[in-house]
């Protein structure tokens, strides 16, 4: 088969890589489409290694048809439409994964839109819903509202009954926040988010921030929150180190929470399969219904992986970028 | 009536002030003992205002009887001894306590001792079961294993089955807590925690750290953590300001929770009397049946509140410090 082989951060090539086979409870997917996430880049470029036992190969999530059974699974039929999230190996012809992260197509969303669903999906439901219990009438606070993540993660709270407010870098961004459901729209390069959010909650905060920063925002994100506010930080754009005042976090009642869905394990309660299982639960009949919908900012040939990683890192994006296959 | 009043940190005089009463809604206390606690220090320096509205009157938690009811309240029978977690003004004759903070007495368990319980219990509770779910088989590392806290919070999780470490800093103050229960004891002055947790539990960390410390032990403590991990800060004796390496956060999908116990609100699922509540249902039983037990390190009487304060700060005690009124 043919998969994309990083012979360095630059050069993505697609080329001839030995064949592959599901193990015992995986199922083999022939791909339709790829979707591409910061940690491809940062793979890619040597910083993040997969985790033990993964594809050496990028890629973590993807679109296409059943092609093979490793036995121990569901009797999936051959040719079937299916979505699924990989600890890698979504770069290529085929792809092996668990059972239990491989996820139907949701009702009325084409094969390749699908490709972009896992990833984002999986982590705004594992950490908005699962870690943080976002509820109705909380306030929820994105940073890179325009992001894949971002994108999906504003019309999952609204269809939760959420009041979402979001920062990005133009006006071009606000205006696709806005109208995929976000109630405030903050411009991070002319406008205080702390001031801002204070401003529009009365001075009370947000009760959830979805960091994708880390230590740049890091205090000041402290001060957007609210009395016993959350932070959960599933991104480092913004650097790995960072000054904690933890008197106010002490003060606040608050907590600071570190998240990757990438090396979760496959069960448990908070495991890939169980994760996978609650997104198609109540994910896919937001997608159903047109609560939710995919936000698909940039499709490559593979072929072009290199290309469709440089738009990706220079943030001139919005919604997430796909590989077709 | 007499009371407490801080006119410096070193000034504590025992004096007359004016009577209180019972608002409505609460319940006035005739003070036996009161309780010391770390935020009285820093009350006393001036650096811990009370909360808006509460006395400022030095004093968290007392014993005692009731000496009169508010209205609206149950109707406790006047003379019954109880004891209550307070937002201030415990140093005194009589206090005025929220019905929902009154306490009965723990079964077996003398007045004066009584004094030490409200503050450690409702601390323990909320942070080691209502916040972190600590559970049967994890592993609790508690900093400063001989301070009030540290000897409660040990036999609590003994009681819950957790395995537990401590730390403390003398041989003498691990024996008490090898005594209370605690599995595995590090004395900080002449080994590193973070090596000996790792150690003791084949590389993979604590479940759960109560930590006092806060800015010197920040990093450590995420190192001595487990994937998974929570690291539930309830005091900044190491100081305010420390690095946080986001990367092994997110990496070990850990989280740092600030908590207090004082600024909470009386009602609501995390209030006071919801604390108050599940500690009478859940660890007065652990004391009746002798698996939890107070730990009174020093009792004086009430116009000596200055020298209790000095021992306290001393930190050459261990277990509760209380004032006999």
């Amino acid at each position: 088969m043919r998969a994309i082989v990083a012979e360095s951060a630059e050069q993505l090539v697609w080329r001839d890589v030995p064949d592959i086979q599901p193990d015992h409870g995986e199922i083999l997917i022939k791909v339709a489409a790829a979707g591409l996430n910061r940690a491809d880049l940062l793979q890619a470029a040597g910083h993040y290694p997969p985790p033990p036992g993964a594809s050496q190969t990028l890629g973590m999530e993807v679109s296409g048809t059943v092609a093979a059974l490793g036995g121990g699974t569901a009797e999936l039929p051959i040719g079937q439409e299916v979505c699924a999230l990989l600890a890698g190996g979504g770069y290529a012809e085929y792809a092996a994964v668990p059972a239990g992260q491989v996820m139907p197509i949701p009702p009325g969303i084409s094969l390749v839109d699908a490709a972009g669903l896992p990833e984002v999906a999986c982590t705004v439901w594992s950490n908005l819903v699962m870690t943080a219990h976002l509820a109705a009438g909380q306030v929820l606070l994105i940073h890179g509202g325009a992001s894949g993540i971002g994108t999906h993660a504003i019309q999952v709270a609204k269809a939760l009954g959420s009041r979402v407010a979001v920062t990005a870098g133009s006006a071009a961004k606000l205006e696709l926040c806005r109208e995929l459901g976000a109630d405030i729209g903050i411009n991070y390069s002319d406008e205080d988010f702390v001031d801002r959010i204070k401003h529009e909650t009365d001075g009370a905060g947000a009760d959830v921030i979805l960091d994708i920063m880390g230590a740049s925002y890091l205090d000041r994100n402290l001060d957007a929150l609210a009395f016993d506010g959350q932070l959960v930080v599933i991104g480092m754009q913004g650097g790995v180190k960072g000054e904690l005042n933890i008197g106010k976090l002490v003060g606040k009642r608050t907590r600071v929470i570190g998240t990757a869905l990438r090396g979760r394990h496959i069960g448990g309660p908070m495991g890939k399969s169980a994760i996978a299982r609650a997104v198609v639960d109540s994910v896919w009949p937001m997608l159903a219904d047109g609560q939710v919908r995919p936000i698909t900012g940039a499709l490559f040939p593979i072929e072009q992986a290199g290309e469709a990683h440089r738009l990706l890192a220079s943030g001139k994006v919005t919604g997430k970028v796909l590989l077709a296959v």
